[in-house]
């Protein structure tokens, strides 16, 4: 490859580098990462990302929702921009590279793109999404949904933590940390948006490719399951007479698990919670309730399986009782195929083996999508493991993603 | 029916009236009864039926495990006697006929064996046995086992009760409260014994059957289950490559469902406990455990039961892994067909709707059957509720029961 390509200019050593020193903001004994939303290791973080785009020339800037923004001139000022990034918050058990690595991977391309000198219309914006975790104040992915219009800053700006803090007053934190930088509106207009992200899963590993092109973020419906059944002696009372709700429950598992079996491989169904009343050795369970998970990266499907629970769960209830609640609905998406296609052709061209997949989790791209031209980009981690202090990644593999990043960019931008 | 018969001067009335008197000792604001072996309350039932004996012109015995008899002498004095009763103590939140009723059954058949002047070659005992229930000082059945030679004595009296009171102690204290009653030795030889009950079960009330011929005691194994699989998130974790654990214990639990599927309604099969790690709606489970409790009156059909769990769970578990641990086996009894066709008989002379069943539960007949002739008589309770403050019987069923019993030990003694 020629030296005047933006891959040719990511830096594989300055990329890890880079994480490990933005680990250690929240850094915790067994390795993770503890960074809260706004807290103080977030800001922390944030403060490292505006000094690294500063010695680039990135200018800094924030909106009413706390995300923070580096901007790339280029030669087009009032063209919309093209955006990249993902989010520096972690869960509290969190890894060094769910997140933080969309954001540094943006860097790094931003970067690439700088150093090479690779003619620019649109600018290039780097981002860093405020709470996509959720785990400090809920829900998750509020910079990117307040962003887009689909939720009004408001309507999050009372949500407390666990200490009673509000996002009000930890947004005013913000603001107090970071008085030089400058507030622009939500809703800005963009040309597109790409997110890097580790895969939190294992396909990528299992299959031996480096790229995941991202098709979609798969759907999801949860719901709660009780089955009343009655309690009874255990010696005494003949099975003709029981209704045992820990049968009626291993019924409609089985039958549900039956109905989520796929050819593809492509359904995810999980029952994780599960508890039996009264729970003793002699004694026919009187009640049982569980959770149902399922995901589907295409919406009709999922929307189908949806359906079919409740009459799945009556069916085979009998001779017990059921209640079914619907917890959760989030249909699933599919990027469009322009950048798709973009991120495909960039692997090829720099010969990097790699593959269609969904996303299984959700991403600030959910709500990206709905306003511009978005796409996904993943790469492996260690046995798909994420949402864990053990996560882990290789510097090669981080790096071929910023460099499939770079080149998309580039083309994006140009 | 004559009025010379034992059965014609069994009466209801009195009875029914000394189950209410008894149920005083211990009574619970729900309307049970809570009376644990060798308590003051326990004390005080005893005391109750001693002084109903001795109006009676019963003498009062018990032995070095705190068995309570009362005598009844007849016209040899050296042969083994005839022994009937059951056990006053009950469940923390028992009710007021489960063993009382054995008891008080007993003393009506032998008062109306004393007043119906019916002539009697064999003494008749009544008894209550110590610690049927084993809810103070466990095991249960101390008092029955002891008294038979399967267990020494001694190997009970250091067992502490939850505040620490040895059943040594607790056996002192009722020395001392009954310094009047003498002690005879254990192990005595017996001509037969017959335990009546309340059933414990629903069979006779949905039969309309007033009379249990009881035909043996089922035998019980139970199991504890560990299946151990991989926790994996819920959303990226493909079918393919998962080991959930509870659906690999959804499988065991449905397979040993059917296997314990029989057409005659005997087997008694229960997953009464169950429990989930680590218990999270979109986490994969990666560690099951679960109980097995499987019953059945028949000893060979049990044993092929409880052979069978194991390959039925290694078989079902994959691919996750399984331990099985087998906790308890009890061999199923039957009782002999003399005690047995006496019963039968006696109710249908008595024009008793009657039938044969198993006892599903434990009774210290269980102990009595290895040494001497030994039958059950079991009468309806309501809804075969037991081992519950809301267990109930009708007056009419009581005095049925005590009718058959009398003439059955008449029968026996003659």
């Amino acid at each position: 490859m020629s030296g005047d390509t933006a891959a040719a200019h990511v830096d594989q050593a300055r990329l890890w580098d880079r994480h490990m020193r933005m680990a250690r903001y929240g850094a915790t004994p067994a390795g993770g990462v503890n960074r809260q939303a706004l807290s103080d290791e977030d800001f922390a973080a944030c403060r490292q990302l505006i000094d690294w785009g500063r010695e680039l020339g990135l200018a800094p800037f924030t909106d009413d929702i706390g995300n923070l923004f580096l901007r790339l001139d280029a030669g087009e000022a009032d063209v919309p921009p093209v955006l990249t990034g993902s989010h520096l918050d972690s869960q509290p058990t969190g890894g060094r590279f769910d997140g933080v690595y969309g954001v540094l991977a943006a860097l790094e391309a931003v970067q690439a793109l700088v150093e090479s000198r690779v003619a620019l219309r649109r600018p290039v914006e780097i981002v860093a999404w405020m709470n996509e975790e959720g785990s400090r104040f809920a829900p998750g992915m509020m910079g990117s949904s307040a962003f887009t219009g689909a939720v009004a800053p408001e309507a999050y700006f009372a949500v407390e933590d666990a200490d009673g803090v509000s996002v009000a007053k930890a947004l005013a934190a913000a603001r107090a940390a970071f008085p030089e930088v400058a507030a622009r509106p939500l809703r800005r207009k963009l040309a597109a948006y790409v997110e890097a992200h580790i895969e939190q899963g294992p396909l990528l590993e299992r299959a031996g490719r480096t790229i995941g092109i991202v098709t979609g973020i798969q759907g999801k419906q949860t719901f709660r399951v009780t089955v009343r059944g009655q309690e009874a002696h255990a010696g005494t009372t003949p099975r003709r007479v029981r209704k045992d709700a820990l049968l009626a429950a291993v019924a409609i598992i089985k039958a549900l698990s039956l109905r989520c079996t796929d050819e593809d491989d492509l359904v995810k169904f999980t029952v994780g919670r599960l508890t039996v009343e009264p729970n003793a050795p002699s004694v026919v369970p009187g009640s049982v309730t569980f959770s149902i998970d399922v995901r589907h990266p295409e919406s009709e499907t999922l929307r189908a399986l949806g359906e079919d629970i409740p009459e799945i769960c009556r069916k085979e209830v009998l001779p017990c009782e059921v209640d079914i609640e619907r917890l959760s609905s989030a249909a699933s998406l599919r990027f469009p195929d322009g950048i798709r296609n973009c991120i495909a052709s960039t692997a090829a061209k720099l010969q990097l083996a790699a593959m269609e997949l969904p996303s299984a989790a959700g991403h600030d791209a959910r709500f990206l999508n709905a306003v511009c031209p978005t796409g996904m980009v993943f790469v492996p981690c260690k046995d798909g493991i994420s949402h864990n202090e053990a996560e882990s990644a290789e510097p090669g593999d981080l790096a071929a993603g910023a460099r499939v990043l770079a080149e998309v960019i580039a083309t994006l931008a140009a």
